[in-house]
């Protein structure tokens, strides 16, 4: 039945892999162009795009080859197709803490399909259970999909949704809630969300995998037992984010959701905790906590504050810097934009004129420092304040990335400009550390 | 004599203070609109502006105060003038290798002034000398001012003429150049010399200092006695970057040039080696080898590659990065792009078009990763693919800063654009890494 030889392929795509009679499961040679590829044909998921084939390479990558005129298929194996038998669920667990699992898309968010082998996109909680059959021994899990995106192209329309929903499941009775997402832009989440959602009575815990599933070194299923757990059973009740603390498997760190940058494009332990530092460890089957200070759980009422200005730019200063990008942002009306300076924060120069122009057009400017570590000092040099003195607020240790969303999120939330500046300046999430620790960092 | 009690201060200024009877020494309370700084007044150097008197605050940190109608200054006290003896200079010991000193400005290209303890901007050989009086003893030092020049202020310009600078040392027979520099830039020019001086026979050594002369803290005593030693002794020749290793005195530590980035704001320690490991280490008066593979002393004439085009922009993706950036670059007719993208390298969907246009355009384009550790992968996701073939060209474990100066490079020292696409790949001075090793990073 072709049916079910090629599930998930449409049109002209679905012609060419029928004439060349391949069947999902096959190890097929695709050749476009002057590449070639090999690997095993993998199903489409429902709704996905005709125009694009997906193998499984022998690397354990999928890659996706999108159609041309000038696509060949040949068969040149059959793959070992496994008999399926789902799994039956475990039990719910009545005593047991509520967890609400909120998937948002990214790696974690996947699950390896039985027949190929192959990773899709989106995750139920029948889904998840059946990854990882242990959480339902940790908690009780309600887990459902709020968006599938790869994390590039989360934007704060998804910061805004995520915050409402998180609401809804601390109305509904969740005991704590997880978030999975990609990782690629976790952080700028985490620090929208810890702005977003305040007062909160229970932990909310973002977390992600940068290894996929049906890899050998994936980190989902660990790191999911221990978000589930801290989610179920941990005494704070912030905005974090759980990913591995370093190479093994054996602790998982809960980074502050306004004080966490993704440092490593690959590694498990790609988040660090940067000016601060981690709040808990998950060890052993329980989460210790290492910050003096949290907030812990209570019975609160969360408070929303969920919107935020999308005419904020990040800017990263570098010699040669064009202040041209600085006069086309304020010229289509940009309300807010934050400077990567380089050291105790400063730019060159050859952009005072822009940035006078920009405060005097009402642009509120904040700087932050890209060497990432450590504060900024306006006050050493006369030229950080030639930059005050032009409206640019030194935003402290404040990271970047964070800086950025809290600029977008302080002019959303707030009337008058002078408000917003307040805003910005205010330590609402901890995005302030109000002494930077001295910390060693060593390679 | 009034030219004595206000050295350096000219104009409206110098009647201010005329009228105020206070003199260079004096401890003064300056009043300007709602703040009151208190301090040691302190000279002005020669041609200076004639709008800004500096005082030494009680932090230790001068400051710069702008001249306006509303100025009040008080004299609240005198401060103790030592009598300065000028040192004698230690004479020149023949047989010692010959070290060559280039300083374009910054923190350690400062000294200490014996009747205020102020700081000025240049140093001299003999200045150097008189601050650091051992370095004589290591090797015969030439020290001039190319440049005095705070780093952010620093560009593409500055790095031609370091290079022709280095080229004329070597040619008249320097052992080992040192070039101090200010540290907020200081890893862009390692990376632009790198690349435009080539085929080195010496060491070229970069130096800063992340606190000035005058405090207890200082580093740029230690940092030049290092530096100096290593460019009169070590046997490596490549251009590197040597700064404090930690916290203490006792370690100095040699980046490779095109592999160092800032990493703390204020921190001694505030450079690291990213996605590679140090050349070399300083330590009780001699510099060990840690890399196994270098560029020995040899007889070789370096080859001088020092034009940098300035129509480039490094830009960081971040979530709702507006594509009008793109646009207006290429509308402005640029002729190179660097992004900082996420992850293993990627930017939303929404930023395609704008990509799409500039290929077209002809603007040669890179993808570097904001993780800074690891290195961009573009074919593990679709999106990544979907970035290569609108000719971003993936930049594997380069430093987006190095990235940057390395796409001026390859623009400014090619005659085609395939020319420079080329270049822009090709490994010239190490910023390509062809393994990343595996760092365990711990804050």
């Amino acid at each position: 039945m072709v049916a079910e030889t090629l599930p998930g392929y449409r049109g002209k795509l679905r012609e060419l892999l029928t004439h060349a009679k391949v069947g999902v499961g096959d190890v097929v040679s695709v050749n476009k162009g002057s590449d070639t590829y090999e690997g095993t044909l993998l199903p489409r998921v429902e709704n996905s795009d005709e125009w694009h084939l997906i193998i499984k390479q022998k690397t354990g990558y999928n890659i996706g080859i999108a159609y041309s005129d000038d696509l060949r298929v040949e068969k040149i194996g059959e793959a070992v197709k496994p008999e399926f038998h789902p799994p039956p669920l475990p039990p719910v667990k009545e005593g047991l803490p509520k967890v609400s699992i909120i998937s948002t898309g990214g790696t974690i968010a996947s699950r390896v399909d039985y027949v190929t082998g192959g990773v899709y996109a989106a995750m139920s909680s029948r889904d998840l259970l059946s990854i990882v059959p242990e959480l339902a021994d940790i908690a009780q899990i309600e887990a459902d999909i709020l968006y599938s995106v790869f994390s590039e192209n989360i934007n704060s329309e998804h910061w805004e949704g995520m915050a409402k929903r998180v609401a809804e499941k601390i109305k509904q009775g969740a005991d704590g809630i997880v978030i999975t997402h990609g990782t690629d832009t976790m952080g700028y989440s985490t620090a929208a969300l810890s702005l977003a959602i305040q007062n909160l009575p229970i932990p909310v815990i973002f977390v992600g995998s940068q290894r996929s599933s049906d890899r050998p070194s994936s980190d989902s299923a660990t790191n999911l037992v221990a978000v589930v757990n801290a989610a179920a059973h941990a005494p704070f009740a912030e905005v974090v984010l759980g990913m591995h603390e370093g190479t093994g498997d054996d602790s998982i760190i809960f980074h502050p959701g306004a004080k966490v940058r993704k440092c490593h494009s690959s590694a498990r332990y790609a988040f660090q905790t940067v000016n601060a530092s981690p709040i808990a460890r998950y060890k052993d089957g329980r989460t210790e906590m290492i910050a003096e200070h949290y907030r812990p759980r209570q019975d609160s009422e969360p408070m929303i504050r969920n919107r935020f200005e999308k005419k904020v730019a990040l800017l990263k200063f570098h010699p040669n810097f064009d202040p041209l990008i600085v006069d086309t942002l304020v010229n289509a009306g940009f309300k807010g934009i934050v400077f990567e300076g380089t050291g105790l924060g400063h730019v060159s120069e050859s952009c005072y004129d822009a940035i006078s122009h920009a405060d005097k057009a009402g642009v509120l400017m904040g700087m932050t420092s890209q060497c990432i570590w450590g504060r900024v000092n306006m006050n050493v040099y006369s030229m950080g304040r030639e930059l005050t003195r032009r409206g640019v607020e030194p935003l402290e240790d404040m990271l970047p990335e964070t800086a950025y969303v809290k600029m977008m999120w302080s002019l959303g939330n707030s009337e008058t400009p002078e408000e917003a500046r307040r805003l910005l300046k205010e330590n609402v999430a901890g995005e302030y550390n109000p002494r930077t620790p001295y910390t060693r960092r060593k390679p």
